[in-house]
């Protein structure tokens, strides 16, 4: 696997552009991904009941095995989400003026939204977006930055990742962008992720090499355990690479899921680091669990606690608040055989072994805490499964952030 | 049942006192309760598994039908949390000095403990505190007051409350003091709760009374959604007022256990308001839920949620942010019959109705909104069970405090 400078208009056949339409007050808000070949399409959505209305489009129209997708479109003003009905039928109506301009059934067009919640979309608004954005498509690099650029909301930096593998002598390309900040938390957030492929691979595949990735990855983020409305991980393969056909679990699957997990990880990882407010990314890793699930509970109940996101922020090696988050996370686990290891490019500390708090040298954690990625290493003597989770601080941005998030 | 001014020396035969011996840099960090004759004790604690050594003290204490309470010690300086086997030995030191103050064994000393985690006590300090605190004990006003300020962390106000109840022709009286602040949430918190009472109760009653009050009382309050290792409440009646003994549930219990609740319900409040950095009290009332469970889950979600708590500090009318938290509750309800209203002594404005987005009054809403008490009514239409819980905005200063607690 070759990581490539590259978004999601480097796989053969698709184009996208990011616009500004008006939904925003100045920042782009409209983005568009396009396929000149329709597209084996699979998606992970929120887990939150309150599902937003394009959230409800989408899954109708991935579920289906030989429903293909041929565009996407999002807009980041607006998250229609809490919307009622009329909702539901705006997210209709921007699928089909999309399909219109493209050429192909409203059924083939998926649609993704973020931004305030439980107010209704300005149709008129974005109506003419889409059908003055349209033209700009372009199968640029440029123009996929410009896209992965008009899905931020609150994000500081454009997320976007490429990676070239082999499959029968054919080069795939996978190229992915997403956007995070806030509502980020284990079981996704309001979290958009599309990645693109040019691989052959069958509906049944896709899917479960998607669905395979999203535990040990947009599932171990945490920004704030807020569970957004309107999560979304889209995958469209267009199939234009040629390769002999992903059918089966051959060694063929394994090398495009192992590129897939790659993409949705440094996606994953991104959202973390760009956390509403962070100013420090935060990776948890948990050894020797009994159960992986028991791992992944553990180590996304640390990224999760506010008392320690808080303690991160100040630089203060408050170990016992992992110790603490650890102990609610739902795990039976011995807190006499915990240990407990910071690091960074600064240094290690050992702050507890096998259950016993070690006096430690305040001066070195602080030297360690001062650096932006911080590793929290947890080892248990409960078994031999692993998990990590990434997080960040807990910051006064992130309460300015969100104190008007509206206005 | 009247409220009457009081505290835990207000029932007969009770003595307290607060005291500064050294354990924190200035403020009062010792308190003591003691009883002129043993008391039958209940206790609540804590259902992380990683407890304090002092929590593990006590359950064995208080599980045993027939071991009576004289005395209970709390310091504020140290949580004595995550501090191995020495914290438990630390734990049964601290109870034997009392017992040999006050005459009785050490099996019927209770301690408590708040503060920083993962540090060894300075034991000589918290021994001769004890020692010099001793002497101070008093049953007046003043030193229930003192013991009340002296178990507070970062709580900027002393919690107390105390009621008069009749039983078989004697006066009853309840007093209770509590410390919350931080790592307060569903399931107790760092939150520390005494109530004293002359009533004379088995300990069968007594225990159901408590258990019965929690639910929906100290289990429905939050702060930060961490749950501490020292949550503990504790209720010693030593049976002074001489009614005759409640041993089952009649009238007498009930008149009893009303009392209690309200003691506990008002601590619980106290301690939501009072949550660290607050300055907003949130109380979420919710209505026509299809069990108990689902009312206190979902009340409890969106007292939890940093976004609309972050919102609510903003004076934002952001009820996308409620209905979003209500439904990542894990509870099943339909969306599109849900009734939301924001309600404070401004007025109060009707912001979903049976699932249709309301566009509201901005203006009338920040009115409402800038007052210091918000209640936020939730109509659901799937049964008819309630339930409410109560919380605080997110700040600046949560972030400032716990950002470097330790220091």
């Amino acid at each position: 696997m070759n990581i490539i400078k590259g978004n999601v208009t480097t796989p053969k056949g698709f184009k996208a552009i990011g616009n500004f339409v008006g939904l925003k007050k100045e920042k782009k808000d409209l983005a568009i991904i396009l396929s000149d070949t329709e597209c084996t399409a699979s998606g992970c959505f929120t887990q939150n009941i309150v599902k937003a209305a394009p959230v409800l489009w989408d899954i109708e129209r991935v579920k289906k095995e030989k429903n293909k997708i041929k565009a996407v479109v999002v807009n980041s003003g607006n998250a229609n989400a809490c919307t009622g009905t009329k909702g539901m039928k705006d997210a209709d109506t921007t699928a089909e003026v999309l399909a219109n301009l493209s050429g192909c059934k409203k059924e083939n067009i998926l649609v993704a939204s973020t931004g305030v919640i439980g107010v209704n979309l300005s149709m008129d608004t974005l109506i003419n977006g889409i059908k003055s954005t349209y033209p700009l498509l372009s199968d640029s690099y440029e123009s996929g930055v410009l896209a992965a650029e008009a899905i931020m909301t609150t994000d500081t930096f454009a997320k976007t990742v490429c990676v070239e593998i082999e499959i029968s002598g054919k080069k795939i390309t996978i190229g992915g962008m997403a956007k995070g900040s806030g509502m980020i938390n284990p079981n996704m957030a309001t979290m958009l992720c599309f990645i693109t492929t040019d691989a052959k691979i069958s509906k049944e595949m896709l899917d479960k090499a998607l669905y395979e990735c999203i535990p040990d990855t947009f599932n171990m983020i945490c920004v704030d355990g807020d569970t957004s409305t309107n999560d979304t991980v889209l995958v469209l393969a267009n199939g234009l690479a040629e390769n002999d056909e992903i059918t089966e679990e051959n060694s063929d699957y394994k090398t495009f899921s192992d590129a897939l997990f790659y993409i949705n990880k440094t996606l994953a990882i991104s959202c973390a680091k760009d956390g509403e407010g962070a100013t420090k990314l935060m990776e948890v890793n948990v050894t020797g669990a009994k159960t992986k699930s028991d791992a992944r509970k553990i180590a996304n109940s640390v990224v999760s606690s506010n008392l320690f996101k808080a303690a991160l922020f100040g630089e203060d090696a408050n170990w016992g608040r992992v110790l603490c988050s650890m102990g609610y996370s739902g795990v039976n686990f011995n807190p006499s055989e915990v240990t407990i290891v910071f690091k960074s490019h600064g240094g290690e500390i050992l702050l507890m072994d096998n259950g016993t708090p070690i006096v430690f040298d305040e001066e070195l954690a602080s030297h360690i805490l001062k650096e932006h990625d911080i590793f929290i290493d947890i080892k248990l003597k409960e078994g031999s499964e692993t998990a990590t989770a990434w997080g960040c601080d807990l910051t006064y941005d992130y309460v300015k952030i969100n104190g008007d998030y509206r206005s």
